[in-house]
């Protein structure tokens, strides 16, 4: 299958590319490094020493034995995405090139502009020029679980059957986002959605839980093709900055009461998630939403298993709970369905403590470039618009 | 109380600034005059000949003995929205500055981008600059009926009990919009009360069916008060367009099967919801939504309606289907609950006849105008792409 990654110098995009080269695809991809500057704004870095894309490149060449095509550019440029999309006639364009941080969206009123022009004009551009050049091209989305947000009853994957006043219909479950940058990927749904019912495009919406991990297999025997691994308070996601924490001996920072429960799993599950929808594509005109899970845990709960693993390892743990920069329920009901990425073959990882010791065994290799960069690991961005270091509770 | 509207020199804007003043409100106003820029672009121009701004601030003047307060500007410049803020210090912002048309926003990705970057940005800044200078001030939005399309059942106002699998939750309405002008609406519209929510801002959306007329009595006496009045294919709604093709000859152009059926209300009725909302405000911290309609007809309905009284009044009038240029259903039910305005005093027009009437006999002052520009109001902008005449029909 020919398949055009956007975001391809990311977290989720460059393992991506190695991943499915690895089952015989031919890949392009598109960046325009932002996520490199969006990290060096936060003071911060990748963990990883990732490699600059020409190294990344020859590394991949080497390895799969064909090429990546690569296409530096924006997609805000609609002209851009066009011509991109003219040269590559994808089968299938995984979109991975939105800004997905919610801090980062939160810091003030140019960010939250920022994240909506770079995420929501770069997916119009998309399917706008899809419809031109390759209307029956499946659009392989990336959504997240934080666009339903914690509502008090079980969550179905993306539409369900409502019934009101003795009346049915099929309707979008309700969205209610907790972050500017998780209010642009609802309005993502909602432009993807509609194009797919107007043009007859065809498209996935992974709902994706938080993704922790360094590694894939793919990635073994050479560290020029390692992906990068941020663990500040914007680009680090819960897991990975715990264990960024536990290596350098900061505090693993849990917010607020610590009883948030959200979805996890691993990066090779992530993998694995893409490419079964990916070989397995929805039919034209159909906008299909599967929730991305393996499992369910409070955001203490993972605190403390991160720290168990670590001090099997002999490291020296702590863990606090800081005031709660987030405007969130710290404690809720959440119970989401997770079932057709199952029915489609899915095979969640078992071993969470497995990778986590993984995760930790690769950062500490890394210690001395985390530790150059740690004061970024305490949270200051509040959602009050305020900007300071949070307190510690307990 | 001071009241500051964004998008003052509109049809909206402009009546209500003068609505407003005669209840004994101090006006300011922001615009930047991109409707009369967007209305050149379609080709086309107010049929009403109305006033550059110098002379209708003049004109108000002497009106209402008191001046208002305008500032020239756009909204997608955080600064700008920033300083106007500060120095006006609004107890209620009524946000009428975005880009109103479906069609417009379908041309093509530059146009869907500029109605995403106009219209969310713009109201992005706003919330941040509420928040930064007047957290207390009521931001009274305009939202549409055409965010929740035509599900098959009834409409609530803006939020609903949900009972899924025997819990209950209050959430959102699931919406369904129609254009790429209406996504936007819907993305407001999540945005809006998620900064409700973590801010403490209060707003009322006013979810609008489609406004008709030229006047309401507070233009009296004065032709340069008068408002604005668009008939093209992007920025003529259902029923002014029909009136303006009605009084110039050419066909009045139902859409399809033409059972399409939407709420309707006249311009004064708009005024006095808008009213109605800004003098009872809601709590802090609270997001309002509240349908706004006064009928329910379907567009054959209305389309005989303006028909029977233009030939009262003499004129010759055809009706014609043409091929429908949007993707919409074309009989469908539709029920909006809309009581919360009769409850906070609203009182529909009953003579919706004299309205149309009163209408017809305005533009007849304005043929010239409109004949000019008559080739803009059979639709060429379709939802597939296409950029041509559609045809007729029946």
């Amino acid at each position: 299958m020919k398949i055009l990654i956007l975001g391809v110098d990311g977290y989720l995009g460059w393992s991506l590319a190695n991943y499915l080269a690895d089952r015989g695809h031919n890949i392009s991809g598109v960046d325009n490094y932002s996520r490199r500057d969006w990290v060096k704004e936060m003071g911060s870095q990748s963990a990883t020493p990732i490699r600059r894309m020409t190294e990344r490149l020859q590394a991949f060449r080497e390895k799969w034995g064909k090429s990546l095509e690569f296409f530096e550019g924006d997609l805000t440029n609609f002209n851009f995405v066009l011509n991109t999309l003219k040269s590559v006639r994808p089968d299938c364009i995984v979109h991975l090139a939105e800004m997905p941080s919610a801090p980062f969206s939160m810091i003030d009123a140019e960010h939250a502009c920022y994240t909506h022009t770079n995420n929501l004009n770069g997916t119009l551009n998309v399917l706008f020029a899809m419809r031109e050049t390759v209307p029956h091209c499946h659009l392989q989305k990336l959504g997240t679980m934080g666009e339903y947000g914690t509502p008090d009853m079980d969550i179905p994957e993306g539409m369900f059957e409502l019934e009101y006043r003795g009346r049915k219909d099929t309707v979008l479950f309700p969205r209610d986002p907790g972050s500017f940058y998780h209010c642009t990927k609802v309005h993502d749904t909602i432009n993807v959605r509609f194009a797919c019912k107007i043009w007859g495009l065809r498209s996935s919406d992974i709902m994706q839980g938080v993704v922790y991990g360094t590694r894939i297999d793919q990635f073994d025997g050479d560290e020029r093709l390692i992906t990068r691994f941020d663990y500040d308070e914007s680009f680090g996601t819960c897991i990975n900055r715990y264990c960024a924490s536990a290596v350098t001996g900061n505090p693993l920072t849990i917010f607020g009461k610590g009883f948030q429960k959200r979805g996890f799993l691993p990066l090779r599950d992530s993998m694995q998630c893409f490419a079964l929808s990916i070989e397995n594509p929805p039919q034209g005109g159909e906008y299909r939403a599967m929730n991305q899970l393996a499992n369910v845990y409070d955001v203490t709960q993972l605190a403390d298993m991160v720290a168990g693993v670590a001090r099997n390892l002999g490291l020296d743990v702590k863990i606090n709970n800081f005031a709660n920069p987030r405007k969130e329920k710290e404690e809720h009901y959440y119970n989401p369905d997770h079932q057709k990425l199952l029915d489609l073959g899915y095979k969640p990882t078992q071993d969470m403590e497995g990778v986590i010791e993984e995760t930790l065994r690769d950062l500490l290799q890394h210690k001395a470039r985390i530790q150059a960069k740690e004061h970024v690991i305490v949270p200051r961005i509040r959602w009050d618009g305020r900007r300071e270091v949070v307190d510690i509770i307990k």
